[in-house]
C-alpha cells in the first residue's frame, strides 16, 4: 500500500463528491442473481422492496430475467450508462467489469468482491491493477471487499448485508461511515433495534480509493444528514481525515467516533484484520480532539452520543440540572456528571426557599428531589422544572423517575406537566431516566424527550452534547504563519548544531558554549559563573548520557579541566570513531521545573509535537500531551495546562510559577520549525526543557534526519 | 445520631439473624387500608396477589375487614402474635405500635413511617425513643423511613412500593440490599425488564437499628441467595459492615455494590438526603477492595455483573476467548480487555495452524475471526470454538455475532453448535453478543448464555467473574499478632518522643541526636558524617517547614553553629510561647526515593493507612493507597506495589531498586501500632520516608493526638 507524505500544511483538503454514488438515477449489478439471499442478489431485493426510483440494471450472461428484472449479458448490452455499478463477480471478472464500466463511462464502482490487499501480496498487486483500471477511466472505487452502502431516502442499497432482511433502517438524519463492513451494519441495526434512524451507511472495505474521510466529508455536505457515526481501525491519508473532520466542524454536524486499536493486542488483531496502518493512539486521539469529534468508549456510547445529537441542541455553556424522585439516584447522577466533567451547579438561594416553600421535605439544592411526594401531586414536577429553568437557568434538565415515568395512571400527567415546561423552553436538552414500556418511551420521544434507562449514560451523552457546542462556536485556531525556511544539514545534527538551527527559530537554549580546548572551558565556566555543566560534542554522538559524556556540578576551574579530560577519555572509549568537536560548556540552572518537548514524524499525521514534565512524568505516568502541527502559542499554552501534573508549572507546592507564556512560545515555535523543517525531519528531543519564573530553555536537543522525502 | 467507635480488631463481627423477618409465620399491618394503592393497603395486596402462606392481620380501628381480610381494632386485639409488623401510621401512634407489638413480643418491625431522622433535631429524638422502646422489648426495627422488604420465594411483600404494581418479581437468586427505596425498587425494575430474576429486597432507609450490613450478612447465609447487589450511601458502623463483606467472600457469595457520593457535589447531595456520614470515599473503595466486593460504576454495570455471577463460575485464573464474525468487533472487545485487566493470550501456533488449515481466511489468533464465511458454514462456529477452549483453554469465551445471532435461518444451527461445545465444557463462562428478538434471547439465556448487546460490557462483567474468583479462593489474610501496648502522651508528642514511640515498635528513623545546645550539635553532626540536616525540637510545633524550622544540606562545624543560631531565633520569632527541647541534628540521607505514610482515623472505619511516593506524587497525583488497619507485611507489600508510580521503588529510570520488603514491613507496623494505640490516635505523618537500597527510614514522624475515646 503507498502511503502519502502528508501535506505540510493546514490548507482545506477536499473529499469526494458522492451525490452521484449515493443518488444515481441508474445501477448497474454485475454478477446479478436470482437468489435474493445471494450476494448478487441482495441489492436487488432489498431496491426493489425499498422501491428505488431508478434503473435497475442486472448482468449476468446466463438469464434473460433475474427478480422480475430484465437481465443483460454483459457491460456492453446495457441499454444505458450507470452512474453506479456494483461489482459482485471474482477476480478476473471484477478487473474486466472496471474496465468495461470505466469505457462506457460509469462514475463509481462499489466493489463487493474481496480476496485482494486484506489477503496477501498477489492481492494487493491485483488491487492496484483495479485502482490504476478506474484511474484510467476516471472512475471511483468504493472497496475491494466491501459490504456496500445504502441511501434509505433514495431507497438505495447497494449492499449484501443479511442484516437487511430484519428490515429497513428507520427514518432520520444520522449517517453511519464505517471501514469494517459488519460493525457498520451491527451500528445500523442497534439503533433500529433502539428506534433510532439512520438515513445512510457507507462501508468502505480496504479502501483502494474512496476512504472513510470521503464518506464523513461527503455526509458533512449532505443536507440529509445532521449527525455522523463512524467507525475507523487506521487511516492511511491523515491530512484527508483531518480535513473531513475541520469540515464537518465548521458545518456543526457532530462526528462521534469508535477507533479500535488503543492496546497493544487490539492493534495486533486490527493488523491482522484489515492493511490498515493503527497508528498511534494517542495521536489519534489528539486530531480528533483538535476538531471537536467525540470519541466514543464503547458501541453504546456512541450510539447514545449520536442520538442525543439528534436534538440538534448544543449548549453553550452546558449546566446539568437534575429532577429526581429518588435522593440516591440524584447522588449517583451527581457522582457520573462530576466523572464526566458537566457542571452542576446549585439552584439560586431564593429558588431553593421558594421550592422549600411549596414542599418542605424537598432537597431543593441541585440535584433537585422532590421525592415520593410527587406520586400524590405531580404538579410538583412541572413547578420543580420551571423553576430549574427558569431560576437555575439548567441548560440541559435529566429527570429520574424511574418506574414511575412508565406507570400507565402517572406518565400521562408527567408528560403534560414536562411538556407545559417544554413549550415554554424549547431550547433545552431533556432528558429522562424511566423505566416504561416500549410504546409508553416511544410517547416520550415522540415529544422530543431523550430517553435512557441509566442515568449515568444520559450524563455522559448530555456532557457531549455541551463538549459538540464549545466547539462548533470555537473559532478557528488562528492561521499560523510559516516558519522561516529551514536546512537539515545532510546527516544528524550535533548538539551545538541543533540549537543553532532552532535558535534561528527564536527557541533558546541554557547559555553555553562550545569550547576546543580545556583552558576554553574554563574561560566559558568563569563567564557562566560555577557551577556549570559539561558535555561532549559529536555529530556521532546522539545520546551522550548513556556513554557517561555528560558532567553535572562541576564547581570549580580545576574540576573543569579534569572533566574535559574525563569527556574526551569517554569519547575515545565508548565511541573510538565519533567525530570530537569539542566540549560544550553551559550554566547550570537551578530552580527549574524541567519539561520535556519533542517532535515525531506521524506515518500518517505528519510532525506531531509532544510536550510533559519531564523525568518519571514521561517515563512512568506517561503524562505527555499530543498536537499535529503547526500550532499558535494559545493553543500550545492549551496542552501545556491540560498536562495532570500542570499545577507544578502555575505554583503548586509553594513554588513560584512558571512563565508558562514562554514555554508555550517555546512550543508553538518549534511545531512551525517541524513543518517548515520538511519531510526529512525525522525527529527532535529538547530534554530536559528548563522552564523557570522567567524564561524557558533547551538544556539539551536532538535533531534527527530521515532520508530524503 | 450515635457513632459507634470501631473495634480494634480484625474479630468477626455477627450481624443479626432475619429468618424471622423474611420468612413469618404472620404479619400485622398497624394502619391496614382497604385501598391497595394506599401505603397501609398495598402490602396486603401484594401478599395477597403472590399468595403469602403466613396469617396477614390488618390492624385499624375504624374496620371490621380490609381487602376479604378481617381487621382488628388493636395489637390487643390480634388472636395471635405475629412475627413481623409493618407500621404505617404515624409518629405518636407509631410509638405506641411499638410498645404495644414489643410487650406482646413482635420480633420485628417494618417502619414505612417517616419524618425522624432524614428531618430535623426533633425527628432524631423521635427516632431515638422508637429505638429505646424497641431495645426494651428486644423487638429489631427496619427503617424508619423505609419502603420496605419482599421475599419472593415466600410470597411476602411488606412493601409500600408502586413498582410491584407492573409485576412481581421474576424467580432468580439475588438479593439487593439498598439504603434507598426508590434505587432498591428501580434495582429490582431494571432487572425484571432484562428478564433477571430478584429473590429478596431489603430497603434500610433511616438505619435507626437494621443496617445494610445487617441485610447483607444475612443475605450471605440465607440458602435461596447466590448473589447480593447493594446499594450504599453512607455507613455508620464500619466493623459490621466490614464483617458483612468478610463474611460474604467467606461464603462465596459475590457482593456487588454500588456506592455513591463519589463526588464533592454528590457528598453535598447524600448529606441533604440522607442522615449517612459520607466518609472518605477512597477509604470505602479500600475496605470493599479488601473484601472482594465489586464496586460498581453504574446501574448498568452493577446489574451486568449480578446477572453474569448468577452462574455462580469464577474462573481461577481467567482468560478470555473471542470467536467474532467482524474482525472490527474483535478489535473493539481486545480493546475493552485490555482496559479492564482480562488477558487474552494468543491460541497456540499449532491450533492457528489447524484453524487456518480449515479457513485460510480466518484469523485464529484471539479474537478469533472465522469471517462472514461462518453464514455459510455455521460449523465453523463450533469448530473454532472447540479449539478455543481445547487448545486454548480459556475460562471465559466471548462470541460476537451480532445480527446473525438473532437471524431466524441461523439462530436454532448456531445454537446447536454452542451446546455441543458447552456440553463438554460446562465448567467455562459463555457470553455472546447478539442483537436477536426477545424470545430469542430468551432461547439462548435458557441454554446458560449470558447475553450483552455491546461486547463491552460483557468484558467487564466476565472480568468480574475472574476477581471475584480470585477473591474467594485467596487465602484469607494472616491474622496480625496485637503489637505492644502503646502509652501515647496527653498532648502531641515532640518529633523525638514520636520518633521514641515508634521505634519502640521497630519502625526505625534516620539516625538523629537531640541536642541541647550548639557544640552537642556540632559533636552530633561530626559523628554522623557531614553534610546533616537540622530541625527545631518542640511539642508545640507540629509543622517546622512553615517557620522555616528544617536547614538542610548543613555542611561543617561551623554551618551548623550558625543553623542552631538561627533555628532558635525562627522559633522565638514566629512561635514566641513554644516549649524548646533543643535542635535535632540527623544524618542527611542522598539517593533515596521519598515515600510518605500516615495513619488517620476514620469516623466509619477506624485507623486506616496511607502510602504513597512522597511530593508531587501525593499532592498533585493523589498517587496513594489506603488500608484499613493492621496488616501484616504482605498486605503491605501489595500495597506499595499498587501505587501507580511504584516502578520508581523497583528500578525505574536506571536506579537500583529500593528495599520494598523493609518499606513494607514499615508500614505493616504503623498499622499495627495505630491500632494498639487506642482511639486517642488521631493521625499519624511520617513525610518523609526515605526509601534506600538497603533499608527504610522516616526522617520526619507527626502523631496528633486527640480526646480520650
Amino acid at each position: 500500500m503507498s502511503r502519502t507524505e502528508p501535506a505540510a500544511s493546514t490548507t482545506a483538503v477536499t473529499t469526494a463528491d458522492l451525490a452521484p454514488l449515493v443518488r444515481p438515477g441508474a445501477v448497474a449489478i454485475i454478477g446479478a442473481s436470482a437468489d435474493p439471499t445471494r450476494i448478487g442478489g441482495r441489492p436487488i431485493a432489498y431496491m426493489l422492496r425499498a422501491g428505488f426510483k431508478g434503473a435497475i440494471l442486472p448482468v449476468n450472461p446466463n438469464r434473460a430475467e433475474v427478480q422480475g428484472l430484465a437481465c443483460y449479458p454483459s457491460v456492453a448490452a446495457l441499454p444505458q450508462v450507470p452512474d453506479v455499478a456494483v461489482i459482485a463477480v471474482p477476480g478476473a471478472a471484477a478487473l474486466q467489469a472496471v474496465e468495461e464500466l470505466g469505457a462506457r463511462g460509469t462514475r463509481f464502482a462499489v466493489m463487493f468482491t474481496a480476496g485482494y490487499a486484506e489477503v496477501d501480496e498477489a492481492g494487493a498487486a491485483a488491487q492496484g491493477a483495479l485502482v490504476a483500471a478506474a484511474r484510467r477511466h476516471r472512475m471511483r472505487l468504493l472497496g475491494p471487499n466491501c459490504l456496500g452502502l445504502f441511501n434509505a431516502a433514495a431507497g438505495f442499497y447497494p449492499i449484501f448485508s443479511a442484516s437487511l432482511e430484519g428490515g429497513l433502517p428507520l427514518p432520520g438524519r444520522i449517517g453511519i461511515a464505517s471501514q469494517s463492513g459488519a460493525y457498520g451494519t451491527h451500528l445500523f441495526a442497534a439503533c433500529r433495534a433502539r428506534g433510532i434512524g439512520t438515513a445512510m451507511l457507507v462501508t468502505t472495505g480496504n479502501e483502494a480509493d474512496l476512504s472513510v474521510a470521503d464518506a464523513i466529508g461527503w455526509m458533512t455536505r449532505d443536507d440529509d444528514l445532521d449527525v455522523i457515526m463512524a467507525y475507523v481501525e487506521g487511516v492511511q491519508d491523515g491530512p484527508a481525515f483531518a480535513g473531513a473532520l475541520a469540515a464537518a466542524r465548521r458545518a456543526g454536524k457532530p462526528v462521534i467516533m469508535m477507533k479500535v486499536g488503543r492496546s497493544a493486542v487490539g492493534s495486533a488483531a486490527a493488523q491482522s484484520h484489515t492493511a490498515s496502518i493503527a497508528g498511534n493512539d494517542a495521536i489519534f486521539s489528539a486530531v480528533l480532539a483538535e476538531h471537536g469529534a467525540i470519541r466514543a468508549r464503547s458501541t453504546e456510547e456512541l450510539i447514545d452520543i449520536a442520538y442525543a445529537a439528534t436534538r440538534r441542541i448544543y449548549p453553550v455553556p452546558n449546566t446539568l440540572g437534575v429532577i429526581t424522585i429518588s435522593g440516591g439516584a440524584g447522588v449517583l447522577i451527581s457522582d457520573a456528571a462530576e466523572a464526566a466533567g458537566l457542571p452542576m451547579p446549585p439552584m439560586p438561594e431564593e429558588a431553593q426557599a421558594r421550592l422549600k416553600a411549596i414542599l418542605p421535605i424537598a432537597a431543593p439544592r441541585n440535584p433537585v428531589d422532590c421525592t415520593a411526594q410527587a406520586f400524590n401531586d405531580l404538579s410538583l414536577i412541572g413547578r420543580f422544572t420551571e423553576s430549574m429553568i427558569a431560576d437555575g437557568g439548567y441548560s440541559s434538565i435529566l429527570a429520574f423517575f424511574t418506574q414511575i415515568g412508565g406507570a400507565p395512571s402517572m406518565a400521562p400527567a408527567i408528560r403534560a406537566q414536562l411538556n407545559a415546561v417544554k413549550a415554554r423552553h424549547p431550547d433545552r436538552l431533556y432528558a429522562l431516566s424511566v423505566l416504561a414500556p416500549e410504546e409508553r418511551n416511544r410517547e416520550y420521544e415522540a415529544d422530543g424527550y431523550l430517553l435512557y434507562e441509566d442515568p449515568a449514560r444520559a450524563v455522559v451523552a448530555l456532557d457531549a452534547m455541551g463538549r459538540l457546542g464549545a466547539s462548533f462556536s470555537a473559532p478557528d485556531p488562528a492561521e499560523v504563519p510559516a516558519g522561516e525556511p529551514v536546512r537539515l544539514p545532510e546527516t544528524n545534527p550535533s548538539e551545538a548544531e541543533a540549537k543553532r538551527l532552532l535558535a534561528a527559530a527564536g527557541i533558546a537554549a541554557v547559555p553555553e558554549a562550545v569550547c576546543a580546548d580545556a583552558e576554553a572551558a574554563v574561560a566559558a565556566a568563569g563567564s557562566f559563573g560555577f557551577p556549570v555543566v559539561m558535555k561532549i560534542l559529536s555529530p556521532d554522538i546522539l545520546h551522550k548520557t548513556e556513554i557517561g559524556g555528560v558532567l553535572l556540578d562541576v564547581s570549580d576551574a580545576e574540576a573543569v579541566r579534569r572533566g574535559h579530560a574525563t569527556l574526551l577519555e569517554r569519547a575515545a572509549r565508548h565511541a573510538p570513531g565519533a567525530r570530537i568537536e569539542g566540549v560544550l560548556v553551559a550554566r547550570q540552572v537551578r530552580g527549574a521545573v524541567e519539561c520535556i518537548m519533542g517532535i515525531q514524524r506521524d506515518p500518517v499525521f505528519g510532525p506531531v509535537a509532544m510536550v510533559g514534565l519531564g523525568g518519571v512524568f514521561v517515563e512512568v505516568m506517561r503524562d505527555v500531551v499530543f498536537r499535529r502541527c503547526p500550532f499558535g502559542e494559545d493553543v500550545a499554552e492549551a496542552m501545556i495546562r491540560s498536562i495532570k501534573a500542570a499545577p507544578l508549572l502555575t505554583g503548586a507546592r509553594g513554588r513560584p510559577p512558571c512563565d508558562v507564556a514562554a514555554l508555550a512560545r517555546m512550543l508553538s515555535r518549534l511545531s512551525v520549525f517541524a513543518v517548515a523543517a520538511g519531510p526529512r525531519l525525522a525527529s527532535i528531543d529538547l530534554n530536559p526543557v528548563f522552564a523557570l519564573p522567567e524564561g524557558a530553555f533547551a538544556a539539551d536537543a536532538v535533531i534527527e534526519v530521515g532520508e530524503a522525502g
